[in-house]
C-alpha cells in the first residue's frame, strides 16, 4: 500500500509508493569508467594546474603546504596557507591546492550594467509586487563563482582526503563571509553536481557558488515553517527533529560527536542525505572552530558510502543556511543535503511540485548503514 | 547581462541567463532513431492490441468506428463510440481506438486497506498541522490511471490525426468527471512522459492520471495567487496575461479562435510552452461542447513544431485545472504546460527551487513560430 508522509520542514507531501518500491542495491548501476583509467590532469581542462591562464583571475586560493607561494603568505599561521588574491592584480600560480574563480559564463553578474533593460534597483524591484506591471526585467546583478576542489582532474570527492575536504568546507565559510560584506546580497548558495547527468559540465571536481540578492523560495519556505514552530514550540525544529532521528536510528546513515547523517523520513528522492550538525548552528559560516575538522570524516563517510554502494552515482549536494548577516538564529539550523541522481524528474513532479519516492528511506538508510562491506 | 524576471502566476523569480543563452537551433539533437523503423505492434507490449489480458480492465475504451462493439454500444450517438467497462466484466477488444485502465503499479492506491499503517481518515490526517507527530504515514488514497493513446505501438502524438487528438482531449475530461464522484478525491492531475529522458517507462503512446486526496502544492499556489489577483482588480489574471501576450506577440507560438500558444515571460526551462483557452473557463472537464475540436490543431500544432523544430525532445505534458467540484471559478483558467527536457535540473534548482534558463523566450517562440519551413 502506498503511503502519504509529510515533510515537517518543508510542509510538504511525498507519495512512498511501496508498490513500485525497488530493492535498494537494484539502484547501483555499473560503473562506466574505472577510475584508475583517468588522467590527473588535461591538457585543455580550464580547471588543471598550468591553465590557470584559462579562467578569470581567482579570488581565494589555498597553497600547498611547503610551497614558496605558501610561506611567503603572511599573518596566516593556520595549516593551510592562504593567499588573498584581488582583480586582475592576482598572480596564479601552480602551487594551489584548491582555488575559487568567477565563472566565466555566470548566471548572475556584479558588474551592473547601467544599461540593461530596466535601471531599477535590483532589490526594490524585488520587493515590489509585479503583479500589474507583467513584462519587466531587472538586472541579474549577484556573484556566480567556481571553487577548484584540487589541482588533480580525477579526484573526485569520494577520493580526496578529510584533509582535503576540511579545506573544502573552509573556502564555503571564506567565500560566504566575504560575500556577506556587499548589502545588496542576501544569500549564498553553495552547491556541487557530480557528473554529467546531475548537471556537470566540466568534469575537473569542483563546487560552484551563486550569491543571491533575494531570498531563494525553498529557503523562505524552511525559514518560516522553522520560524512558525519556535514561536508555536520555543524549539529549534531540526534540533528537535535530528535528536528522534537519532533516537529513532531507522534512517540513520552515519553519526559522530558533532554531526548525524540520515535520510530524512520524507525523503522526495532515493537516498537523498541530510547532514546536520548535533548542536544548534544557524550557518555553517558562523560555527566555532574546528567544526569543518569533525564534518569533512562524516561528509567522507556519506560521499563514500553512496560511491561504494551506489556505484559512483550522479549526485547533488548543496548547503542551507542563514541569510546573509542575520545574527544567530534560534529557529534555524544550517545543513547539507545530498541527493543522488537516481530516477528522472517527471510530468508529475513537474505539474505538481510533489515527489512519488520508489524507495523507503528506512530501507535506504539500511543498505547504506548496514549493507555488505565495501570499505 | 543575466536578467531577473517574475512570473505573474507563480510569484517565481526566473533567471534568464544570456551570458549562458544558446541559439535556439542548439537544442535540436539529432534523431536516435528514424520512426519508420519502429514496429506498430510489439508482441509483449501491454499496451498493444492483443495484449489486453497483460493489463487490469479497462475503465473507458472509445471504439473504432464501424467496429461491431462500436455499433453494439448502445444509447451513444456521438461519432466516437463509447463502452463504459466496470470492474472484471470489462470485456477486452481488439476494436479500440483508445483504451483507460488503472495502472498496475499505481503510486496511489484507491482500495482502501485498514491494515495499512494509519487508520486515520486521509483527509482528517490531510489537514491537521502534523509537526508535533513528526513520524506518521498515511495510507496513499488515490487513483493512478493510464490512457493509451492509440493501438499502434509507433504513433507518438505528434503522428496523431486532429480527429485522434480529439479524442484523447475528451478522455481527459470524460476521466475527471467520472472521478470527481468520489467525495475523497480533490483534484486529478493529467499528464504525460514522452521519451524515456522525461520518465516514459513504456514506449506505446500514452498519457497518466493521478486523482489525489489534496490539492498539489503548485496548483495551491496557482489557485491563490489567481484568487488574490481577482480580489484585487476583479479580473481573471491568466484572461489578461493571455491578452498582453497576444497583444505582443513577442513569445506567440500559435493561435487560432479559440486558443493561444506562447512561451510564458519567465519561462523557468527552454521552450516551455502553454496553451491557454482565449475565453475564461476554470476547467478543461467543464469547457463548452466542441472544445475539443477547437484545442487537438493547435496542440497537434504546437507538439509538431516543437517535434519538427527541436527533432522529436524529450517532454513532459500536463494539464493545470479547477479543483474537483468546484463551480465555475472566477479567477482561475485551465490551461495546458508542455516542457521539453532539453537540460538538467542540477544542485542550483534542488537547492533553491528556482530556475535558470539558458533560453529567451522571445528567441524560442521565434524559432518554434518563425523557424525555416519544416513541414
Amino acid at each position: 500500500m502506498p503511503v502519504l508522509r509529510q515533510d515537517p520542514l518543508t510542509g510538504e507531501w511525498v507519495i512512498i509508493a511501496t508498490e513500485r518500491a525497488k530493492r535498494p542495491e537494484t539502484f547501483a548501476r555499473p560503473r562506466e569508467v574505472e577510475k584508475e583509467s583517468l588522467p590527473s590532469r588535461v591538457e585543455n581542462c580550464p580547471f588543471c594546474p598550468g591553465n590557470e591562464h584559462m579562467t578569470p583571475p581567482q579570488v581565494l586560493s589555498y597553497q600547498k603546504e611547503n610551497s614558496l607561494y605558501g610561506k611567503a603568505s603572511p599573518g596566516n599561521g593556520g595549516q593551510d596557507k592562504q593567499m588573498q588574491a584581488s582583480g586582475s592584480a592576482a598572480t596564479a600560480t601552480e602551487d594551489w591546492s584548491l582555488r575559487v574563480i568567477p565563472n566565466k559564463f555566470p548566471a548572475l553578474e556584479a558588474t551592473k550594467n547601467q544599461e540593461s533593460e530596466d535601471s531599477l534597483d535590483v532589490l526594490d524591484a524585488l520587493q515590489r509586487h509585479c503583479n500589474r506591471d507583467f513584462f519587466r526585467s531587472y538586472s541579474g546583478y549577484g556573484v556566480h563563482e567556481v571553487i577548484i576542489e584540487t589541482p588533480d582532474h580525477n579526484r573526485q570527492l569520494a577520493d580526496q582526503t578529510e584533509e582535503e575536504i576540511v579545506l573544502l568546507l573552509r573556502s564555503f565559510g571564506e567565500r560566504i563571509r566575504s560575500l556577506e560584506e556587499d548589502p545588496r546580497l542576501r544569500y549564498v548558495q553553495v552547491f556541487r553536481n557530480h557528473r554529467p547527468e546531475a548537471g556537470a559540465s566540466i568534469e575537473h571536481p569542483h563546487c560552484q557558488l551563486i550569491a543571491l540578492p533575494y531570498i531563494p523560495p525553498l529557503l523562505d519556505k524552511e525559514y518560516r515553517l522553522a520560524h512558525d514552530y519556535y514561536l508555536d514550540v520555543g524549539q529549534c525544529l531540526l534540533c528537535t527533529l535530528a535528536q528522534e532521528e537519532e533516537h529513532s536510528g531507522d534512517r540513520v546513515v552515519a553519526l559522530n560527536d558533532h554531526f548525524i547523517a540520515y535520510i530524512p523520513f520524507a525523503a522526495p528522492l532515493p537516498f537523498s542525505t541530510w547532514i546536520v550538525p548535533r548542536q544548534h548552528l544557524s550557518a555553517l559560516e558562523k560555527s566555532p572552530p574546528g567544526m569543518e575538522e569533525q564534518l569533512a570524516p562524516i561528509v567522507k563517510d556519506v560521499i563514500g558510502r553512496l560511491d561504494q554502494r551506489l556505484a559512483d552515482p550522479p549526485y547533488n549536494f548543496y548547503l542551507h543556511t542563514a541569510p546573509l548577516r542575520s545574527e544567530s538564529l534560534p529557529y534555524f539550523h544550517w545543513h547539507l543535503e545530498i541527493i543522488p541522481k537516481l530516477t528522472i524528474v517527471a510530468g508529475w513532479e513537474m505539474a505538481t511540485g510533489t515527489y512519488i519516492n520508489v524507495s523507503r528511506p528506512e530501507e535506504a538508510a539500511s543498505y547504506l548503514r548496514d549493507g555488505p562491506g565495501l570499505y
